[in-house]
């Protein structure tokens, strides 16, 4: 069972799959979609849709799991993520394998079985969880990771 | 030269459809895209995005122009509308025409001359100028309109 994990985002997009059998993980490839920020807004949509539809294809997925989205303080930023989610979403769509989203909470909850786990000790865990010799980086791919060993562990993903 | 315009929106998008011949404009259609509440955010993102590529294959416009978001008080209808704005703006890209983007200052200021008007007088600027016997309706269709109008009065579009 592939699950392929994505942290949503505007100019980097982090992109995660890992493959589930039995109770054991195995990173199978981590990375990032990244879309430059001198491009008009309809561009970098339109980067980031064509490269996460190559990534499904690439990868296959049996599944596919996204963060879900909160507002921080920066209106500007959260708009143009929130915009880009819905390009990532609808790709998702097409795709037309199952789908979940998770919240923040939920996926520390997953990970380390703490919601308010930080930044260091969700990569800690998502290394021991999958044996790594090194965190994956950049941030984003580490936390798309987390988000496809969350849905491993849920058991929405079970049902 | 035919303008399509956006109201972009989650449950509710507007459209409105005119044709600009030098000075005159002319309404060719209007109306508005839904997405029913009790269905999946993905499955509602993919009727966005099929009924606009739909539109955009059967008027064929010449450009594209929707409004800019801004947040109202509303967190989780703000993402959901920022979402289902960036599938409209994917679709628009993949339309490969030039594509615009107003914000309702800018809207107001086009229409009526003044950027505090409020939405009967908006109303009543884009019956007058298209020459209508009645105002578009739902209020999502009429805000297209406007757009669109909008786009057609800008020097963006002259240039």
């Amino acid at each position: 069972m592939i699950i392929f994990g994505i942290d949503p985002g505007f100019a980097i997009i982090g992109c995660g799959i890992i493959e589930k059998t039995g109770n054991k993980y195995r990173l199978i490839d981590y990375g990032a979609i990244t879309t430059k920020a001198g491009l008009d807004l309809s561009e970098r949509l339109n980067i980031i849709y064509d490269e996460i539809v190559k990534k499904f294809e690439q990868y296959k997925p049996d599944c596919i799991a996204m963060e879900e989205l909160f507002f921080n303080t920066n209106i500007t930023t959260g708009i143009n993520v929130a915009q880009a989610r819905g390009v990532l979403l609808l790709a998702a769509s097409q795709y037309g394998k199952p789908f979940y989203e998770y919240t923040p909470l939920q996926i520390k909850q997953a990970i380390t079985g703490y919601g308010r786990a930080d930044k260091k000790q969700m990569q800690k865990m998502v290394q021991t969880l999958l044996k790594l010799s090194e965190i994956p980086k950049p941030d984003d791919a580490a936390d798309a990771v987390a988000v496809a060993l969350c849905c491993g562990n849920s058991e929405r993903f079970k049902s």
